[in-house]
């Protein structure tokens, strides 16, 4: 059976990984015949945010302890991941990609990436295996391979930012996956577009395909 | 455009909502040509537990604001509920039904529900409209009405509850519907049994289109 390994960042579309691209994801998986392992990195979020208010609360939470809400339990911290145990990598969205996994929220074009993120992208492109990203999360890709076509949708100063790193970007409407054959990467919009949870759904579960089709 | 209510109790399986059967039942709505309202009561969780190692934290989490983060922000407290304003109310499970909403975890058969949902369970029943529960969740319906029909999969110690209540519990596989067509009462076990995330998808898809055809 096909094995796919989805990174969280937490637990909420504001702080951490989007909930439904993760859940509409390893639906994806478990309904195309492969199965998933979660894994997150054991460090502190970027802040917590109130989702009813968007402020900021007055709390810390850790990324490996709140992504294990949304793997109800089973999750592994990032480091025990090894590109010669899976098949396909994927990244859910949300701010979490963007605060925790890297500071893309911040500095843009200028951020960098966690190290065991761009250990395990590098791994899985070094092993010919495909990286799937949906929503913000190609930003980690482009950040780690610069060179790489990709989509984050229609939003101008992301494209803007991508492309002065080296990135090709493609515009993109609902469910549309654009694929880079070079490096083997999957990239579709989901909620950087406004989208209702029917059409995460829809690039859930085109990402997902598109991926199995790669390893077959 | 038919119009569900799903009512939330956190944000995670352990001491909130199910954050699997909450996605895929709003998932199933939309794909299914409804719309949904999320709503929440604006109170404390009973407790917060750490879902990587199943102990209790040592923090405070209210209800609305962690039930947020499933709905993207887009929440009501649950005051705002009218059985007028709707065509199907839905009860996703999760321990936060039996901890937040109820205290069934703890005194089962002896348990009470919190005013809110009594009042929003009985207002749809008077209405003569459906209510769904997902999981655990169907004993929230039990305590209110009593004399169901319902199903939580088979789990012996909660069936013999139930039936000490009052209700008819009839045992179901993966997927499968519960309709009481006196009080149009549907229910699925979903999570309450050992079960993967594409059979939560297709128990959730069930319960979703039995209710919309209840609604024609």
């Amino acid at each position: 059976m096909k094995k796919i390994a989805v990174i969280l960042s937490g637990c909420g579309v504001f702080d951490g990984t989007e909930i439904h691209e993760a859940t509409m994801s390893m639906y994806a998986i478990v309904k195309n015949g492969a199965e998933y392992q979660v894994f997150a990195p054991d460090i502190m979020q970027h802040h917590v945010i109130n989702h009813l208010t968007g402020e900021e609360m007055n709390e810390s939470r850790n990324v490996l302890i709140e992504s294990a809400r949304i793997a109800r339990g089973n999750i592994q911290p990032i480091e025990k991941f090894s590109a010669g145990d899976y098949d396909g990598l994927l990244f859910p969205g949300g701010f979490g990609a963007a605060k925790n996994l890297s500071d893309w929220a911040f500095k843009g074009k200028d951020s960098s990436v966690i190290p065991e993120v761009e250990r395990i992208i590098k791994e899985m492109v070094n092993a010919g295996k495909p990286v799937g990203a949906l929503c913000i999360s190609p930003v980690l890709i482009a950040r780690v391979l610069q060179d790489v076509h990709l989509t984050i949708g229609q939003d101008a100063d992301t494209i803007e930012a991508l492309e002065a790193i080296g990135a090709t970007h493609k515009k993109t409407g609902h469910g549309e996956v654009v694929i880079d054959e070079k490096f083997n990467i999957l990239t579709t919009p989901c909620y950087m577009l406004d989208a209702n949870i029917a059409q995460i759904g829809e690039g859930a579960e085109n990402i997902v395909k598109a991926m199995l089709d790669i390893i077959d």
